[in-house]
């Protein structure tokens, strides 16, 4: 049988385009003793993409080899199996990457429980969920009662950083790039203000809304929330480099904030990603799954359609043009 | 008895200026019950004090009161007591502040033994030497094999940092404002390599030094090494922020480096300063004893004469023109 698969022929410089990949067409095989063959319905789209795409002997997963299927994490459906471990109509998640079908022998790949629908699964049950449960509790060490500021808190895991904290007792204030944005973490995710970062009074609206300071920062893009927050940090206070969305796609990445305040207030800024504590997954998802059947997370999905739309559509992540997780359905 | 002392009577735009202190007499009192009488023979200049003398809500210690007398570490004599823990003739040191004698109720002072001198205390057994082990070995979590760069190395705080270092197995590269120090961390101290960072070449000296990357940078002073050395960081590297010399006598600091870094390469970078810490001052005070009697760790005084130099003197920290832990005679 046939299908589609899109591989990474070049490295992005600044932007990515078109002509970094070459849409292939594959034949499934023969199984093999103990193989599975899935068919993905549901395929993550994930700012981290970028550094996959990019070689850096620092980072914190090898980039994806040229030529190769772009890498991301889907959910798929097994539809033949020569694995005890999986039937034929089990759904799982895990690693697929940018392809209609794929060969696995199972390493990696969790099943997933029936009522569970995929959409919640990407948007909660996998990276984004998982970031954000380690980055505010594991790292920030979030405690009731505290303040957290999140930027790019409509994205995917800005989202979860936030419901996480309300659902643990802290005050939660939110930015994000549209008044339509705001209104949704306001009005849908319980947050305790939500702040479009375009605003010409960006500084005084930060500052009404945190009249005690700041006791965390869960910084997602970069930018001028950066520099607002970190002046506004409260003694002891901890920052959670996750993401630098807004300096992701310049050659000429902006200035941080000077070092004199991290004295000053003994403050902690720490960066992570999520490939250094994949031991913690099992006991997180479990929290995770927790919060969601207590209905203290809610989620959106941005969709688009069709395995090449990721090709352009994984701009929007960059663009801030998704309204909620972005994902493509197969 | 008359004594001179001299109090802190404005605060500090940039410069620390004569205007700001007042030079007073004073009558030594009767003693009351468990006073002791104080004459002080060795006071330690530290750049912590400009930060004493500024009003911050945030900061980690109150400032220093407009009328009162500017607060300092030191080392004196006990002249009269009417405290059964002190002799006539202990020597302790202490907060004891720009003063030439001070009543005391023994409160947070120390008894010396006989065998150390005055410098070695305010060099190795007072702020110096506490606050490069808290910072080296507690926050950083220095282990041997790894490789720091610590930048202000001649300064009292660097140059023992750098032993600490040395002592527990690490590869040290100091950074410092002229040959001679220089020479003298390479030659007397021990120090793997010091660079001169006025040097055209700073970058490449660095990169040449460091050819495994950077494992712990210990920042003392800002500037050029700050930008430099955070891009050389190693996975997991860890940034300890106990200085930042460079922007304390400007009122535009400069920018501090982009977190994309920190993501990357997951760092740690965090602010200290030892009044958060004193519980861990006995712990600290005897491994640094056990490193003086083992001859691992050297210092130089540099010594000013008489009280009012202090007022001169301390701008000396913030132009680097010290060679040596300031402090000044009685």
């Amino acid at each position: 049988m046939q299908y589609t698969a899109i591989t990474l022929v070049k490295r992005p410089k600044i932007h990515i385009t078109p002509d970094l990949f070459e849409t292939v067409t594959l034949e499934t095989p023969q199984l093999k003793d103990q193989q599975i063959l899935l068919k993905q319905t549901h395929m993550s789209l994930d700012p981290a993409m970028k550094g996959w795409m990019t070689e850096d002997r620092n980072s914190y997963i090898p980039p994806v080899e040229l030529g190769e299927i772009m890498r991301s994490s889907g959910v798929a459906e097994v539809v033949e199996s020569r694995n005890d471990k999986f039937r034929v109509g089990d759904r799982v998640v895990g690693m697929i990457g940018w392809t209609e079908y794929a060969v696995s022998a199972g390493k990696g790949l969790q099943v997933l429980p029936p009522n569970v629908s995929a959409e919640a699964v990407l948007c909660v049950l996998s990276l984004p969920g998982l970031t954000a449960y380690q980055g505010l509790m594991e790292i920030g060490k979030a405690k009731a009662g505290e303040t957290l500021v999140v930027s790019g808190a409509a994205g995917s895991v800005g989202s979860m950083v936030g419901q996480i904290a309300k659902a643990e007792g802290l005050r939660v204030i939110g930015t994000a790039g549209s008044d339509e944005k705001c209104r949704w973490l306001e009005d849908e995710l319980g947050f305790d203000k939500a702040i479009n970062y375009k605003s010409d009074d960006l500084a005084e609206q930060l500052r009404a809304a945190t009249p005690d300071g700041v006791d965390l920062y869960f910084e997602n893009t970069g930018g001028p929330v950066q520099h607002i927050t970190y002046g506004r940090m409260n003694a002891h206070g901890r920052i959670i480099v996750c993401g630098m969305i807004a300096d992701y796609n310049t050659d000429k990445p902006s200035p941080g904030p000077n070092w004199i305040n991290m004295i000053r207030r003994r403050l902690t800024i720490q960066g992570f990603a999520m490939p250094d504590h994949w031991d913690n997954v099992p006991a997180m998802m479990e929290k995770l799954s927790v919060y969601l059947m207590d209905g203290k997370i809610k989620y959106r999905a941005h969709k688009l359609n069709g395995l090449e739309s990721a090709i352009e559509g994984i701009n929007l992540l960059f663009t801030g043009g998704n309204t909620g997780k972005l994902m493509v359905e197969l």
